[in-house]
Order: C-alpha cells, then sequence, then structure tokens
C-alpha cells in the first residue's frame, strides 16, 4: 500500500440494502465496513481469503456506527478505511462513509478484530501482519 | 410429523426484509423457503444442524418462486411447505406464503435440494430419510 | 407491558444468518435488535408499523454491539431489551442477546433512535410516548 | 447501449453472502441479479432510480435460478444479462452468473418483471422502454 494511510472503497447501493423507510437499512453499513475491510487489508498486501485457507482469520469484538445523513438506492458510497490501534491480539479499523457525488459524509464506524486459530481461540497477531497495520496506522 | 403432510410456518415480517417499494424484497421469500424447510424436515424428525454435523448436508440445485401480492413490514406470514416429488439425490419441497390474517396467498414457490457428502459431492438420499420424505409426499 | 422492564425476544437462527466461519455474521446481531426493538415497543403498546402509518417514525442514530460468543445455525436465542435513555428527540435502548439452552451472553449492544416526521426531520418525541419510555428505564 | 445484447456486471463476493456451508447462500443469486438488472437497464438508457422518481416502476412477478457450482468469498463473479421476452406489461430477463477467473458457469436465472404505477397497479410498459427492450432482445 506504498504510503497511503486510508484506503478508498467504492460501493453503489443496492435496492437489496434499502428499507421502507426508502433509506439504506442500518445494519448494512456493517456490511460495507466488511467490503472496505476485505480491501484495506488487499491494499496492504494482506488477502483474507488467503489468510483463512492457511488456518487463521479474525472474529468481530465491537462494532459501532453513528449515522449523520441517509443513503439510497443507486447512489455512488466510498468507504475511506484507516487502521486506529493494534494491540497484540486485536486491531481496529475506523471507517467514514461518504456520498461520492455530494462528498457528504453519511456516517462514521469502527469494528474491532480478533485475531483467532482455526479452533476460533484467540492469538497473537502474526507478527508480520502487525507490523504492517502498525506502520500503516492513521497519524 | 405423525399424519400431516404439510408443515406452517410463523414468521413476522422484519423491518430488514422491505425495500424501498415499502414491500418484502423479492430475495427474502427463499429466506422464508429456508426457514420453513428447516422447519418441515424438523416435523419430519429430521434435524438438518445434527445431519451437518454427522457430515451429510445439502446443497440447492434450483428455486423458484411466483409472487401473486407483496408482503409488509410487521405483518403475520404463514409459509405452508409439502414434498414435491422424492428422486435418488434429490427431493424438491413447494411452499406457499400466506398473509395470516386475511388468509391471502402471497407466493408460492419450489426448492430442489441435492444430497452431498462432507466434500461437497451428491450422494444417494440415506435410505431412511428417503422414506419418511417419500412416506409424506402430499397426494 | 404491565411492569417488565425488559422484555425478552425469541429467535432462532437462521441458516442465511450465518457466514463461511460457521457462526453468525455480526451485521445480523442488528437486525435482531430491530426485531426486538419492535417487540420492545409492542409490549410498551406502541406498534412501529401504526406509527408509521400515521406519518411518524425514528431513524437510528447511532448502533453499537460487543460481541462475547458466537451463534450458530438453529439455536435459540434470547434477545433482551431496555430502555437506557430518554431525551427530547431521541431515546437509547439496550440489548443483551443470550443463547436460550446454555444461558451464555453472546453479546451486548444499544441503539439509538432519533424521532422524524414524513420528511425525515428530528421532532421531539410525542409526549405519551415519551412519558412511556421513561416510566420503562430500567433503574 | 450500443448493440450489446447481453451485458455483464462484475461483482466481487463478499463475506456476507457466505454461508455455514462456506458458500454463497443460494437467496444472495437473486440479489446479484437485481445489481445485473439495474445495471443492464442503464446500458440500455433506463435509469431505475429516475424511474422511481417519475412515479413507475416494476415488481418481481416470478423468479428463478439453478445452481451448478458454488461460489466464495473473494471470487470474482461476472453476471451476463439480457432480455428474454417482452409482453404488454411485463418482460423477462435472463441470467448467467460465472466464475470469471475460471470462466465456469455456476448458476443461471430469470426474472420477470411486471410494470406498476405509483399504486403497484400493473401497466403497460412505456412504448420508448418496450421498444427498447425489444430491440435489445437476445436472437
Amino acid at each position: 500500500m506504498s504510503d497511503a494511510h486510508e484506503v478508498a472503497t467504492e460501493l453503489r447501493v443496492r435496492y437489496a440494502e434499502t428499507d421502507a423507510q426508502g433509506i439504506v437499512y442500518y445494519a448494512n453499513y456493517f456490511v460495507w465496513f466488511e467490503v472496505a475491510r476485505v480491501n484495506y487489508l488487499k491494499a496492504l498486501g494482506l488477502n483474507y481469503a488467503e489468510l483463512e485457507r492457511s488456518g487463521l482469520g479474525f472474529v468481530i469484538a465491537e462494532a459501532s456506527c453513528r449515522y449523520h445523513a441517509p443513503a439510497h438506492f443507486d447512489e455512488a458510497i466510498i468507504v475511506k478505511t484507516w487502521v486506529e490501534e493494534v494491540k497484540n491480539r486485536s486491531f481496529s479499523l475506523g471507517y467514514q462513509v461518504v456520498n461520492q457525488d455530494s462528498g457528504q459524509a453519511l456516517a462514521t464506524g469502527k469494528t474491532v478484530q480478533v485475531f483467532v486459530d482455526a479452533s476460533g481461540r484467540p492469538i497473537p497477531i502474526p507478527a508480520q501482519i502487525r507490523d504492517s497495520l502498525t506502520r500503516h496506522k492513521r497519524a
């Protein structure tokens, strides 16, 4: 990820993601966070699918979102993602959801991931991954 | 399942299941079919979670739905389920989605399931299960 | 809701709610919170579907969840729900997700709701509803 | 859409779309069909979001899918879409889901859409749209 400490993921709102209020259902922002998270890690050189095939992975320990303005069907969305904190067994990512056309911030969020082995037991973040996460932490 | 050849599963429409048209999003009927399918098999004495733990399972080979009238948030729904056909390695279930208060038929559907082993390879339906499915086939 | 200051909503984990880790996908806890929220308000005498038909409603301003242990397909789940705080235009609910069989706490969460009119503009919580929410606040 | 009678939509499998079998949950193919449908219509010059804002829209009357091989997390997917049939008030689209890397066909599907006015009543397909759909029908 060269020098970028923030990665932007582009999405387009699916009809499936809206609800009867005509806006994106609140839980779906966490799906977008997942898409952005996978993308962020790829930018760091970490392929989550490969990680899992190697018997490692992480589970979500915490997730939160503040909603500022609604998103609607077919709008172009950007989810900016960055590392907030790196601990021994967990790391947290921050997210900002932006309407690509208006530039309006729609939501901000955070997730905490805990590394686990194949049996789901927490383990220290592999050194190489922890180094990479730490190096790219947003100042 | 004593003598019943049709099992009724009760659901209540979740806000998450609606879309910007104010009605239940079309793909979610297939989620309801899954809930009804699991329930139907339990009525037959077959616990799908246990089946998977034993290394077996089935995958969906075909799914279809005809939509007659929309469902809305918080409506009480019944999904009637029955066996349509039993073959060597697959069986099909039929579904009717009904508005519990009005009695109106909202949708009808069908899914075909193929039994697979732990590696995902098609296998004959275990004899006891096939017998049970066949015995409960709707006339 | 007579005197109960906490309402328990029962769910059963759907296959659709699981992911490739074999556990319930983290965003789906927020769907459960919605089901529990609608149920909680009903216990208070507030039907959200009717509220929306009257031109009112609320939007989610904040949502968070801490995950303690995973949930799996077909497990019986209880979501306990209570009022945490009542302000002029918003109120917050707390949730605890429990495995019904083991009694194990799986997750705890919170959502903040802001009342809005038909055009999505924040409005004071209608007095009767605010009184009811306040009266049932968990001590 | 110049001369193309088939439009390809690219997707990447989200973790949220997988289930405990480690593959994409069967109902989510219909979400992909929606994304591909919206994209197909855009290629034809028809923006569905604008259509709805003008008081028109369509509802799904039928949906079906045959599953040939599973899709997994993070795989690159192409959904090819084409017009199958155009009637007075409805039209049907066909879909083929392909693994972009292997070229393997994963699923084929079909949906039937019925045009409705703002009150949900079926109406004839607006002439200009019907002409465009007819013109691009796959031979």
